[in-house]
């Protein structure tokens, strides 16, 4: 494949540490299957038995660190065999696919987070991965806020976790220009509210666009 | 890093399954040793714990198959973590290189073998890789020779090793147009012969090599 094909079907989440994905990716799983919708829940990197193990690599602090360099290819490689193993079998079956971080998370992180270069990211998405989604709800919250959450959460922070605030401030910085340029896909949530109110704000995102995809 | 920088003290070896390389990289690196230089003895994928880590994951047979894209991005980003972390660090201090594989194998095994497209491989390499060998030599032997080779040595064939001859035919077709077009680096040894002879020739060009790059 060479090119960029919209898969509507395709619902992704996207946002920094602490943001309530997992509150808002449950909330959409819900209303789409009480719509009577297939749907399948998966997360990146990860979401094979190959990619998962592709983020153990990712995540673990015990071996030297990732240069940025292989940071991405490793968060290429585990979205590229994602995408072919789950993702696009489950929409060919006309399927919903929710998925808990995907291409944007890359920009995000390695190029705005580690000031890897975009271009080579596009690249990478059109070359190997060859979709994007129809619609993605960004979590938006305040760098400071996310952290103290995120902590409070994991008592053993992981590679990522451990960045420093500017890092954080720069993955929010380039979501926001993403969300920014392309706003009829990406819709910015105000994830500083209580998880139920931005549940339902992003269900009712989703269900607007059910109709327009539909 | 953008670009390609011939690093002339970096001394690849490549050629397929059972051409003998490991033999020939001993006697490589016997003969800068015993000519006083500093030499560091390395292999891909892997050289890094990380890297290592990655190899482990591309040649083991316990999760599904890897895509061939998942494959070329596992290879690139070992290459990016040995580069940056093993290659570029010994090159600096003077020593010389010694690589079992390096690019070329992915121009050969993911290009040519599974048919991905060599313009995605060239800028993996210019993005992530930056450098490439002064000198490459490529140990060239029939398929079905090296493959009884390979069988005699391994109880159990790795991921790699089961593929079938019509694959090693294209990675053989693709190391050698690729030496054709870069005669002045890359050198191919006939691997037929009897290892200790085909060492010598080895060690031989490296000689000229080292007066002509010194």
């Amino acid at each position: 494949m060479s090119g960029l094909v919209t898969q509507s079907r395709l619902v992704t989440l996207e946002g920094g540490e602490g943001a309530g994905k997992t509150t808002v990716l449950h909330a959409l799983r819900d209303a789409l299957a009480s719509a009577g919708a297939d749907v399948v829940c998966t997360r990146e990197p990860g979401g094979t038995p190959l990619a998962e193990r592709i983020r153990e690599l990712l995540l673990d602090p015990n071996h030297e660190p990732a240069s940025p360099q292989t940071e991405l290819l490793l968060m290429f490689a585990s979205r590229a065999q994602h995408v072919r193993e789950t993702i696009l079998p489950a929409l060919k079956r006309g399927a919903w696919v929710l998925c808990d971080r995907f291409t944007d998370s890359s920009y995000a992180y390695q190029g705005g987070g580690r000031g890897l270069d975009p271009e080579l990211i596009a690249t990478l998405e059109r070359e190997v991965v060859g979709i994007r989604p129809g619609l993605t709800l960004l979590l938006d919250v305040g760098v400071d806020e996310g952290r103290q959450r995120a902590r409070g959460r994991d008592l053993v922070p992981d590679r990522i976790e451990r960045e420093r605030d500017e890092f954080f401030e720069r993955v929010r910085a380039a979501y926001l220009a993403r969300a920014a340029a392309e706003p009829q896909r990406i819709r910015v949530l105000d994830a500083s509210r209580p998880a139920v109110e931005v549940a339902a704000e992003a269900v009712s995102a989703l269900r607007t666009w059910m109709r327009e995809a539909a």
